[in-house]
């Protein structure tokens, strides 16, 4: 069964979940706002539905509230930020923030990040730039559910990468994507529904295809994207360990298989290699390559041209960034849809730290 | 059949060949020294088997033999640069050069690259950055063979991607990909052969699966990585397309279907929206984030652990590189194998220079 909650109601939700945390008033803001970005986009797993996760590491004392985010190295264009431990919510935006400020200067900003959580969907930090006639990137590593080519195990987590490149009088280019085949959201969705998955987006232990999509939890494994090597998994690999190498390796967190999970099925290892998990932003200023206004006529044409590609019966080409703005315009008015066990689940969360949730109606 | 050539002599025959289209000495010198990088690690489709190529295009006028490689617009980490028609064999080692400076002085360098031509193998640009303890990048545009999702246009090259990576004990760590499920010489390869492709490669005019490899030539794209939607084309469709606006729509060069095609069997485009081919490099100082000393010790521990994944039975989990520095390793020493009509090819190019082909050995 679906609810549908106003967004607003859901955003004030969530504040005085993180409030009841011990975050400052404008962390809460901040952390909120990131968090239900992701239900606005349709990217329903990143959302609030990762509320009560949140509140497991913070009573498991993996979060500290108040943190010191703060620059440990840098130069011109780059930094490391230490996230003391904070909110991947908060941090997340403050690294973000802090790239963009490099690349006023510098043309360039590039931050690298440890000690930090989960934070959220990586184009809310990557669409920070826009506002600023810059790219924006963002990609971090996340708990390892994914086997290289080859392997049986369990290496690398679904690091998702974005990029978001402004435009001029069309809708920015916003790609922000899981470097597997299939997102663990959308095995999350199959698990709940009971629903076989394709072949190609999961292996058994053995490293076997399967279609169930609980091997995941019994010893199985995420695809990189390309799901076996006949149709590119090493590139999907490739892709996977460069976000892990520049999340983690460059500023000092945990890589691979060492990486804190997030997910309570999978134990904390026992011998991490650096401070909790690592995120990667940059932020390239447009101006310090050619005038703005010319890379916006030309990113119109670009996007235009590709819409209006040739494509097969009853489909059309979309612009990576299409279907989530479709899906935010809807939502903001409509308000944002919950499924009953998320509804019960965020129900429980407000009742630990004595915070009413919101009104809300059953639409199916 | 198969022939066997000595890597100095094929060096030796491919700088000769340069000499002859008005090189000079030097450029002469990299041009052959970035072509036969290609044939040195395997990957047979971007090596000397593209002499040919090159010459075609120098004839028909789209070679400037001796240009004057510039920067057109910069800012500490940025630039833009345009390659003067030159070969992209020249420019783009040229650019990484610029990049690499950049990155000496403020942590970072990032160059966008217009007016260039086909550069090569991309891994050869970004392992420039390794010997200065950076992280090298590279990737560029190129000839419209590529579908994205749902099209049945060809709209995209298979945009490349290479990462190298310094490590300490251990080799370097080389991702060097095409965007695309299969890179448009493993297809050339069935062509010669005459062999069936797998599903997802490809597909025909209306976009539909075929096996045929030469459906290409009829109206048919190559597939992005992921090959359909359900198993993420879309985000090789994102990564394609990051590739072309970095390269060409930040530069000033052609992007997407207007990118002048290196192939034979497709026309120049009569609208041109920028010059020539994009390239985009990055350079990287690892001591710009932390201690190279600590991020190396650090990468060996991410190798090694990788390395040693539990892997399905017959099987182990490689690093990326570890093939190409293997051939490498054997090619150096045993010689570079060419295919019958490559070196017939050869012969023709070398008999219009005045070039002599060196010896050569039948081996199969």
């Amino acid at each position: 069964m679906e609810h549908l909650v106003r967004y607003k109601e859901l955003v004030t939700f969530t504040h005085r979940v993180f409030l009841g945390m011990g975050c400052s008033e404008q962390d809460a803001a901040l952390a909120s706002e990131v968090l239900i970005s992701a239900d606005l986009r349709g990217i329903d797993s990143h959302g609030v539905a990762r509320l009560s996760g949140y509140l497991r590491l913070w009573e498991a004392g993996r979060i500290n509230p108040t943190p010191q985010v703060k620059i440990v190295h840098e130069s011109p264009s780059t930094a490391v930020v230490d996230g003391d431990s904070g909110l991947g919510l908060v941090v997340a935006p403050k690294a973000m923030q802090i790239a963009i400020e490099k690349a006023r200067q510098a043309g360039t900003g590039w931050v690298s990040v440890k000690n930090s959580n989960h934070f959220g969907i990586a184009g809310y930090h990557a669409m920070m730039a826009l506002a600023h006639d810059m790219i924006g990137m963002s990609m971090t590593n996340a708990s390892p559910l994914v086997a290289p080519t080859f392997a049986t195990e369990r290496m690398l987590g679904t690091n998702p990468i974005a990029v978001a490149i402004p435009a001029g009088q069309q809708p920015p280019y916003v790609a922000d994507f899981a470097t597997t085949t299939a997102a663990n959201g959308k095995l999350e969705i199959l698990q709940r529904k009971g629903t076989d998955a394709p072949i190609g987006w999961i292996q058994d232990k053995t490293g076997n295809d399967t279609v169930n999509p609980h091997e995941l939890k019994n010893g199985g494994a995420l695809l990189p994207l390309g799901s076996d090597r006949e149709h590119g998994s090493h590139k999907g690999y490739c892709l996977g360990s460069v976000v892990d190498i520049f999340s983690a390796v460059l500023s000092g967190a945990n890589y691979g298989p060492w990486v804190p999970p997030f997910v309570s099925f999978l134990p904390l290892p026992a011998d991490p290699v650096g401070q909790g998990i690592g995120h990667f932003f940059g932020a390239m200023r447009i101006d310090a390559f050619r005038s703005a206004e010319e890379f916006k006529q030309h990113m119109d044409n670009w996007i235009g041209r590709f819409r209006s590609a040739k494509a097969v019966e009853g489909k059309s080409v979309l612009i990576p960034g299409d279907p989530e703005r479709e899906m935010q315009a809807g939502r903001i008015h409509n308000g944002i849809p919950l499924l009953t066990p998320v509804l019960e689940d965020l129900k429980a969360v407000g009742a630990k730290l004595n915070v009413q949730f919101p009104e809300h109606v059953e639409i199916s």
